[in-house]
């Protein structure tokens, strides 16, 4: 195929003579960070775009080879934005199926104007990296901070911090971290911090006050791969023959179903879940949302060991033809290698 | 027992000689409203706290007899926020059980300063209650409206009257409906509107500038009514004998559970699942959180028919004992009258 430069008209899967890897943005996002560090930019062209539905549209429609989003946090659980879009209810994504997945540890930190440059001109980048220095402890005086931006999921991730050092200034949601540091940046007052990332820190010249402020030093969160079923992935200029998610064999392996039980049979839901244990398949989460069709009824999510494409012995055929039997509507969304070890 | 005064120290389940009910406000949030639903203002002393925390805490202690708070949303799904109260986990609420449940049909309207009144004095309530017109379309311009109220559940439950309406107008999340009633009344220019209830209106003296905005008019929440496991609401001075929630017998009944399954036994979850299909108990939903022991280990949580505390035949005796003998740790967390007809 033909490189091709990304435009309104012309756009294809490659950037030049790289696959597009979009991810929920902005650059510096813990989003961007689980994607570079699954696809390196040297052979991918890493793609921002603004919201999760974002990264659904431009993987089915091709713009991008691959799509990057958060699945869940061991902290503040489940992305429900991602949930629904695999719930799909009005049908946009048929193509999509999840390849791969990523873990990646979660450190906050509290970011913002240093005070000794807040009494300079205040000019330039206030320091390259996280300093060394106590963890989860202010690295200076945090006397001049008067508001801090950071998504909603963060203020949950770092209680302690706020509670001892923090108490009563204003926070002000935002729609991401990476965002909230921008935010930070911009204030030429210097009395706005961020809780953010380090790359964040450092990509908006901005001071670090504090990192490692989360509760939990077990903080991670889980990102999905996905990508078009049944695109040929070198067709879309994708080389990258020995990438992990092409080499499940003799790896654990996990896969995501959808599915929906008949309202006038809520003994279903038992029956599905009883078709994994009968075949072995050990289920290692569960989900559920609303249908939307009807209040209170749900599509459900299960997770469970095992790969659809890579299934010797039939197992994972053999308990997906008993799960349609008793569902009401189900659907794969797609098998890759357990990158948790 | 003696009627009390509510104070700091003397505080007990009753206020008056009326037992305390309390909810999460503040007054006119919809919690209030299904509190309202479910106990009547005659009987009950109805007091409004401020997070769903201190709904769990103030029924804990005893200085309320019951408790309200939303679980879950037709639309949006489940409260996360009261799953992770239910999940307990550091042991705080062992004594509270779920007694009852509540629906309540969730209208949004968009309220504000009415554009005559706007250039009038502006003193004074705009209208005592919601107008006749047309659902889901303006009563008024919103030309004057520039920034807008709610919380953030509210968003995605008005997407369609957002977009065409009010498209690229500031939002500004707030902690409740009814929070953003009271912001939307203080702004003295009259240019700030606010999404929430009917009820909420007519407090704050807002004016109606749309009602019925929400793009599914089978939108309802449902609430969960708490109470302290072996109290004697009697001898809280709860003379309502003929509380619904005391007479489930021959009518429908749900109980909730939460159970974790051990981390080396993923196969657990069926296991425990398939307890209750082979005691012929449906599952009506479903839901997992983070154990916050280890990442990405869950704490599960089950609805399913039956009442625990009305089993002739045993059966839902015998499944919680399976169900103990699979789980790692489990728990009953109640069970009460199916209000769904």
């Amino acid at each position: 195929m033909e490189a091709s430069q990304q435009g309104a008209e012309g756009e294809t899967a490659t950037q030049g003579s790289k696959p597009v890897v979009c991810f929920l943005g902005p650059v510096t996002s813990y989003t961007h960070q689980a994607a570079m560090q699954t696809f390196s930019p040297d052979r991918y062209e890493l793609l921002p775009v603004v919201t999760i539905k974002d990264v659904f549209e431009t993987t089915q429609s091709g713009r991008a080879a691959y799509g990057v989003v958060p699945f869940e946090n061991s902290t503040n659980g489940s992305v429900v934005f991602t949930l629904d879009h695999f719930a799909d209810r009005e049908g946009r994504y048929g193509d999509l199926s999840v390849c791969g997945e990523a873990y990646l540890d979660v450190h906050h930190c509290l970011l913002g104007r240093l005070p000794n440059a807040a009494a300079a001109d205040g000019a330039g980048p206030e320091s390259s990296s996280p300093p060394a220095g106590p963890k989860g402890q202010p690295l200076a005086s945090l006397a001049h901070v008067q508001r801090i931006y950071s998504h909603p999921q963060a203020w949950g991730q770092c209680t302690r911090f706020m509670g001892a050092h923090l108490r009563g200034i204003e926070t002000i949601d935002v729609s991401s971290t990476s965002r909230a540091a921008e935010l930070a940046a911009t204030d030429a007052s210097g009395t706005s911090a961020a809780i953010s990332s380090a790359l964040a820190g450092e990509a908006n010249g901005l001071g670090f006050l504090a990192r490692d402020i989360e509760d939990r030093d077990d903080n991670t969160t889980r990102f999905f791969v996905l990508r078009k079923l049944g695109a040929d992935a070198d067709a879309a200029g994708d080389d990258a023959g020995d990438a992990w998610w092409r080499r499940p064999a003799g790896r654990k392996t996990k896969s995501l179903a959808s599915f929906t039980v008949p309202h006038t049979a809520p003994g279903a839901l038992a029956g599905v879940l009883e078709c994994f244990r009968q075949g072995g398949l050990n289920l290692t989460s569960i989900n559920s949302r609303p249908s939307l069709i009807e209040p209170f009824q749900y599509v459900f999510f299960v997770e469970f060991e095992g790969h659809r494409l890579e299934d010797p012995d039939g197992r994972v055929r053999d308990v997906l033809e008993g799960v349609g039997r008793v569902a009401q509507s189900w659907r794969w969304l797609g098998s890759w290698v357990n990158m948790r070890v």
